[in-house]
């Protein structure tokens, strides 16, 4: 059987687990803890075939996925426009991880794992990402409202913007009411069906904020 | 006709530069210089399609060309076998770009052209950076043994690999004589005719090292 091992609140992770859920491809799901050091977080997700082949790498897992389980599609036909959706998706998982995703996880969740004299989050840290946050959700929200999705009908973009969203709206660190025009599309990725996986995620010790699962935030 | 605005020294515009001579793409080669603000490098490359149609990012250009220009492959055709070249790009053009092109770019160039007290090279931060820089070569002669190339035949994971050393080694900053294995695969991608363009490089200021285009090194 398919299996994918994987750390619930990596942005990496969710989008495969998405993709999956997608295609309604079936996969023996382990939970993977960073801090026990048996897989490092930055090589996870580590996706396993029904063949035994091993791959590593979110972004080549869901090519991996959407080259050899298509249709449904989540990437445009036209070369032109899928080149569009993948440098979308390279913007979220480099600029938008390495200025928001990656610092809330840190301060919040993996801090507290680290031999640190200070383990409490850094506010000032968390302050500058949560800038960051709103340059994002501006963007999403002006794309959402010139196309429905982030780039024609739905397709790796969104599902890689909203894996990154929802590690961040699991602590509550969303600005929803500033930014209706993103709400509304995360609204609508968070009813699909594939999105449920996620929205039962519960970190043992982190609990989510209390509208994270309700669909009507 | 074909238009690509890259700047001489980034590894993402090197990688695409590479691409098109390698499917022998006759292009337009507009050198911008960042530091003027015209395009910023993180927005270079910027590829103009015959028919007018506008891309940025490196990684979804080589997609793009690679679909729309094969043969020859850049890809393998097995699916699993080009998961694994994916995931090595993504390991170059982030792991390595963020442990030691950037920086080695940063310190050697572009402080330059920043309002710093200090715009010499901060030769703890270069230091740091070949420490990780040997890690790379390591693991590149140690695939390059396995393979002859780093995943079977050429691929976009040897020209994104040789798009990175050829930055740093324009510096003469690679120690190649503690690396035989990965000076053997440079040797080999730099003899092909699509990287002369790249070794012809000369960014006024900025001399290449003495042996940077020379093919026995």
């Amino acid at each position: 059987m398919r299996r994918l091992h994987h750390f619930p609140l990596s942005p990496f992770c969710r989008k495969v687990r998405l993709v999956l859920a997608e295609k309604k491809l079936v996969f023996e799901s382990i939970t993977e803890r960073p801090w026990e050091r048996r897989i490092e977080l930055c090589a996870l997700p580590e996706f396993v075939e029904t063949g035994g082949e091993l791959m590593t790498d979110g972004r080549a897992i869901a090519e991996y996925l959407e080259e050899t389980y298509s249709p449904p599609a989540l990437l445009p036909q036209d070369p032109v426009a899928r080149a569009e959706v993948r440098s979308l998706v390279n913007r979220f998982d480099e600029r938008m991880f390495a200025q928001v995703t990656s610092v809330i996880l840190h301060e919040r969740v993996l801090k507290r794992f680290e031999a640190l004299a200070d383990r409490d989050p850094d506010q000032h840290a968390l302050r500058s990402s949560f800038e960051a946050l709103r340059d994002h959700l501006a963007f999403i929200g002006s794309r959402a409202d010139e196309h429905g999705y982030l780039a024609g009908p739905i397709s790796l973009a969104d599902l890689t913007a909203a894996a990154h969203i929802s590690c961040i709206d699991y602590f509550g660190d969303v600005p929803w009411q500033s930014f209706p025009s993103a709400r509304e599309w995360y609204a609508r990725i968070k009813s699909r069906p594939s999105f449920r996986l996620l929205l039962s995620d519960n970190l043992p010790g982190f609990a989510p904020a209390p509208h994270y699962a309700n669909l009507d935030f």
